[in-house]
């Protein structure tokens, strides 16, 4: 029998778990110092509620679950089985026609009618929706639960992953850019991972194809979005091979968007000079654009009202993020010091709700990508610098048979009603030795050796496990030491 | 659009999670007192690690996950549609004999090889197997994650519920059942619950059967399972019906097991005098039965020298717990106030991982039901006790327009410096009953609010939500108030 895990997901063991937990810790004490509140929702949704929201592309890696034990008694019931068994004695036409076996989406809407979480941003949607009446509003939330994806499992790429989520919904304050923003930065300090906060507005990115007079806005982002993978080449390319922009326009559009300009820009927003982006707005008399240069404007305004803890943060028009919900401000957060994709990502939606029938709530939010940060932290050996413990337990009891073993039942009772976090050895059959070899592997970091002695005197053999330093003392006075 | 979640699962508002993850941390903390350390495994398993290990009426509870994308792309490529839409012109038999359409478990293996896991004791043990040579021994593990049965759903039956489970693997050593006993009651007093922990021993049960020449003790266990909730009247009736015990056994076997014997067995085991279950034992003349009775009078011995916190720790003889791999100790725990099924159980099991090929290694465990504590201390009004805050947030900061609101950016940055969890209302159009009302619904202890005078003097108004009290003071004073 196959001893493994479904590709794509994985198993943490206690040392993974440690690790994890401080990043997940971490985000949360974060997401609750800026009033975040947690939500949990099912891992499993009705199908309709995720289908037709990721693209086609999405959809097709949305895990469907199987309407479990119906399935094979509705094979059964449908006669499917016995008619096609008897296909050449009897006339089936009946059954095809209700299977509507020419469709298959049909069909497996009848085996199948829910699926697991793709994300958490279509979940929080339908729990805003769905309870809207025992919410305050502005809602902030946090959300950190695993989500699904059948993609093609390969490097930094799973099929099970965590995201930590962050949104505030029906607020249009450009103050929730900021602080999340500020959020960033200070998880990330936390973490100690030197990164770059960047942003950018698609109404911004509206106003430019409002002046290259591009109407398909939706595929325009799609093809910008690739710049950072595939470079400003591919993107011009792409934009003349799909019929959005052509010559010459297609040259302007570059030189003024990756050259020139993007440079002049970033130092224009730092100077608080936005002249630039104005003037090439102004061309183009494109309302949303100049919105767009207005919100960015305000958000650096306040961001430059105190000082980021460590990270940097700059406007990058070539951000355009793949979703198609975004309508304001977009963010995207790379590790400074480790060549990996983004480690954060978000945006601003105005209408992420209607879709589930509450139109017109906007709001703004944040997902950090645990497996991402996981990695950025081992490979700049970051988790040794935190000094994280791997284990828990503070002191293991060790002891030469069953008298010392039962003695210590005591003796971790009055640690443990201290909240110190303490073990027995539990077998009496073990040599000291190997008891010494368990508090090794598991990194315990002392160990008491309860003998005859000990039993007598109470005074006990405390070791530290590092030092090699051993000290007899009383367990009052061990307490007082471990605490 | 239909805007529900699946039945049988649910959402956790912001107040319930609060109130979710006392819980939570609550059993963590015991867990990782006693040397407990925490795994994950993925929510979907392979489907060959799942079935067979439940029963068959488990393993239709099992929730199976389509090969997602494939399943479609398998169906034309099969041209089963194509095929049963031309039924009428050509030959499809081929196609049919290949889809093994009269063994509906074949065809649904080749279409679905993934399943939600059903519990995490099967996970927990192809994990053992799987990592045995990175892992020490014996293994004191704990995890916390959901669970998935299609199960009827019903009060206090949910299709995803979290379990808390602890285990230890690679230890014979009784020690382990009697710190079981202790995390529990530790557990349970930290919650407030008073309970009855109850233990039995399947050896004294097999006992008890080689008494009365019972040859199916597995069907003779599943029908004393049901003594709890169906009486004793029905357990004799099923063990006549069932042809396990005939007139008069089942008459003798009902007067020993539910009326006399077992009220004096309980005050004997308190007793520390066994010899009335000993005297049964030896007419029988079982070796299990003997060795059963030794292990549960190791385990009351120990218990006996410390004192429980709260909880009441009894001998049930008619505890029998339904799943078959529990070898030795069984643990069932019932709230003593309120009536529901048990809130927590587990038992020790000699060979759970043999079945993924690492035979005899011993472990004992338990699970906490969460859902049921979470139930028990609604009813028993017990989190109004713990004085749980429902928001972490401490501070809002509220404000009469646009620039007061900027000045809250620094005012907030400092107490966030302070680790003090500070919310600014982010929108600047709201009147300021509107902002205090927010804080109320959210039950933010303090509101501060920022008006022109104190921009100028940086005397702030800070007001106590509950206590109505107003009082000024400078950021620095509110920070060593607030922390």
């Amino acid at each position: 029998m196959k001893v493994s895990v479904p590709k794509g997901t994985r198993d943490f063991s206690p040392t993974e778990m440690v690790k994890r937990n401080f990043i997940f810790k971490t985000i949360r004490e974060v997401f609750e110092k800026y009033g975040y509140q947690p939500i949990e929702t099912p891992a499993m949704e009705n199908i309709e509620t995720l289908t037709g929201k990721y693209g086609d592309e999405g959809d097709k890696l949305i895990f469907r679950i199987l309407n479990s034990g119906n399935f094979l008694s509705d094979f059964r019931e449908e006669k499917i089985l016995h008619d096609i068994s008897n296909i050449d004695k009897i006339d089936a036409s009946d059954t095809f026609a209700r299977l509507d076996f020419n469709k298959p989406e049909q069909y497996l809407s009848r085996i199948s009618e829910k699926a697991l979480r793709y994300d958490l941003t279509v979940p929080f949607a339908r729990y805003v929706v769905q309870h809207q009446n025992e919410i305050t509003f502005p809602f902030k939330r946090y959300q950190i639960q695993p989500v699904w994806r059948a993609d093609k499992p390969q490097k930094g790429r799973y099929r099970e992953f965590y995201q930590c989520d962050a949104d505030v919904i029906g607020s249009n304050s450009l103050l929730n850019e900021v602080e999340i923003v500020q959020m960033i930065d200070e998880v990330l300090t936390k973490l100690k991972i030197n990164a770059t906060i960047k942003i950018n507005n698609r109404k911004i990115l509206q106003g430019i194809a409002d002046f290259f007079k591009i109407t398909n806005f939706a595929e325009f982002v799609t093809i910008l979005d690739k710049a950072d993978k595939m470079g400003a080449k591919f993107v011009k390319e792409e934009l003349a091979a799909k019929n959005i922009l052509h010559h010459p326009e297609v040259e302007i559009f570059g030189t003024l968007f990756f050259e020139s300009d993007q440079k002049e820009l970033k130092s224009a927003v730092d100077k608080n000079k936005m002249n630039l982006l104005k003037v090439w707005n102004e061309k183009s008399e494109s309302e949303t654009g100049k919105t767009g240069i207005e919100e960015i404007e305000a958000v650096f305004n306040l961001v430059r009202t105190f000082k980021l803890q460590s990270s940097t943060f700059e406007l990058d028009l070539t951000l355009a993020r793949g979703l198609n919900y975004y309508t304001g401000a977009i963010f995207e957060v790379k590790a400074n010091d480790v060549q990996i994709g983004s480690i954060c990502g978000g945006g601003r939606y105005d209408d992420l709700t209607g879709i589930f029938g509450l139109p017109n709530v906007s709001g703004v939010g944040i997902s950090f990508g645990i497996d991402r940060i996981f990695d950025v932290m081992n490979e700049l050996n970051l988790f040794e610098k935190l000094n994280l413990s791997a284990s828990a337990t503070k002191v293991l009891l060790a002891h030469f048979g069953e008298a010392e073993r039962n003695y210590c039942v005591g003796v971790a009772a009055q640690l443990r009603s201290a909240e110190i976090n303490t073990e027995i050895y539990p077998d009496i059959t073990k040599k000291i030795s190997k008891q010494f070899d368990y508090a090794n592997k598991k990194q315990i970091p002392f160990v008491i050796v309860i003998g005859g002695d000990e039993m007598k005197t109470g005074e006990l053999a405390l070791k530290n496990m590092a030092s090699g330093e051993q000290t007899k003392i009383k367990v009052d006075s061990i307490i007082s030491q471990l605490k």
